[in-house]
């Protein structure tokens, strides 16, 4: 069975069952969150000389003259194994009783950010580091030319409680059938400030945060980076393009090379600030706009995309599940001075 | 500083800025999710004999002749001595430029589920697991004489992944100024299913389930337990009252014994068939009627109480926290399936 969109009908969520990936529950016990993942990189499929082991690659930055699915790549993005969504034809809705479902069609694609198992993000070089973002420029440029898909999610998980299941350096990008939730959440509170304001929220949250200073960890030509106001997990950072534009894919060379500096700061503060803990990266940014323009007429005017990073400090618990809100035990202004100093 | 309520001018979310848990960065080294806790009976605060460790109970189940604070108990609720929200004067909305905050006000209590450190809740007698059912409707009917909070979040969490901070058997009750984003969710959407079928959204679930019987993992005289159609997580379990009642408070003497028994049920099945996973059991149950009538005139036919239990199986992880929705690897028919068993 491919995998299956479903909507849980009382709060409108969807969740993705995926069942290429079941298990049996006692399966459950090798992953355990307090058990480590295997590092062996004989196994690793990510690691340089075992090509073979993934699909075959979609895009790699390579050193000339080396050929594809073999060693000479610096970055390579290869389709994801487990896909949680595949590709095939756009899904209608589909209901039994009251419930509502659909086909799991998507893209997902898994971006290697170097060849070497024990390089971090925030080890490589920032040439480098921009060659990773060049390559997600350059798959959501052209994920984006099939217009189906309505949102292009990207992140990554960097440690096993923060879900990765491979400790070897990746990233991933989903392309869905379905304008997320939390991005619809944040449109709808972008579209109502900007009915208030005539300006994006974005666009005036960075002044007011340069202005404020005390939520501030770094800026530079392009880039700031501060701690959000209401910040959910301590060390919570978002990184903002100062220039305002909705869409990644249109980030200009000259600004790649300004975000992986920004990124490369920010990421080892964390790491020697904050002990290394596992991370969250996650890209917010506009839908597709021919799939969206209908909804939201101003799209281009109030989406302006993102940088999240959400380390892993604290647990998710009752209470988060219950309410949706979150208990943060470090104020931002308290984390942002630790990371600035 | 006491606890502060911040809005998230984009998502609409609130978080609970509670600086009074603050660490420094380099403190959460301690906390790291692959540590174990300390289990030592000696200084647990909840062990029998330790009772001068927490703050003075509220309310206890003792045995006859006992004293406050001494031994003698079997279920003792006690206020967190690292409140989340703390009682006082209810708040109003401040703003400083674009962001939204107020005082963290509100209730926060503990749960003592048994003076022995060792026994889980599913290790408890069906009588005594009855008890502490009764010590969470006592309190909850209490708070809501204080008709100045909207809602009560009842939760437990069964491990350090699930949360807990003491491995010592406890849940906690939260009193809140605000009705949660969650909750609201849940209500607008049983109001749109009103709307269309002049039904509570929950019954005709439950009639539903009972039907399919394929998501179905137990029921008895009051009780129903399923696998959600969407669910979240693997395991995931929502156990309904039959009898439509919107707050938890309301539930008879009968029907409490009723969920102690398929509650223990359920969460031996948990223990045995999947590996003994930490988890969340969370109550959903409607809004202060006198403070949220106003919005949904008919809130009492609309909202029906529930609990759902959260297994830590799979991470939250960038998809997850950038999209909203989840990925589940276990379809809940095959959950459902072997839970029964």
């Amino acid at each position: 069975m491919k995998s299956q969109l479903r909507k849980d009908h009382l709060s409108g969520q969807w969740v993705i069952i995926a069942s290429e990936r079941s298990k049996r529950p006692d399966e459950f016990r090798s992953v355990r969150p307090d058990k480590m993942q295997a590092t062996d990189p004989v196994f690793c499929p990510f690691c340089r000389g075992n090509e073979a082991k993934t699909p075959q690659e979609i895009f790699a930055v390579r050193d000339d003259g080396s050929a594809p699915d073999a060693p000479g790549w610096r970055v390579r993005v290869v389709p994801n194994k487990f896909p949680a969504l595949t590709r095939g034809e756009m899904p209608r809705k589909m209901s039994r009783g009251i419930f509502e479902f659909m086909a799991g069609v998507g893209i997902h694609e898994v971006v290697i950010e170097s060849p070497d198992h024990g390089l971090e993000m925030s080890d490589l070089p920032i040439r480098h580091l921009g060659e990773v973002l060049g390559a997600y420029r350059r798959r959501v440029q052209s994920i984006e030319t099939e217009a189906q898909y309505k949102y292009i999610q990207l992140f990554k998980n960097k440690g096993r409680e923060a879900g990765a299941s491979l400790s070897h350096p990746h990233s991933q990008i989903v392309a869905m059938p379905i304008i997320p939730r939390r991005i619809k959440e944040e449109i709808y509170g972008a579209d109502r400030f900007y009915d208030r304001s005539g300006e994006c929220i974005f666009c005036r949250t960075i002044r007011e945060e340069q202005a404020a200073e005390e939520r501030l960890i770094l800026a530079n030509d392009h880039f700031a980076a501060f701690a959000p106001f209401a910040s959910r997990f301590p060390f919570e950072m978002r990184i903002f393009p100062l220039r305002h534009e909705p869409s990644f894919s249109a980030v200009r060379d000259e600004e790649l090379l300004s975000l992986a500096e920004i990124l490369k700061v920010v990421l080892t503060k964390l790491k020697t600030v904050v002990s290394d803990p596992p991370y969250n990266l996650v890209l917010h940014q506009s839908p597709h706009p021919d799939q969206a323009r209908k909804d939201w007429p101003r799209l281009a005017r109030i989406c302006h995309w993102y940088l999240e990073i959400l380390p892993v400090l604290t647990h998710i618990a009752g209470f988060e599940w219950g309410t949706g809100y979150y208990i943060n035990p470090v104020p931002p202004e308290g984390a942002a001075k630790f990371l600035r100093e």
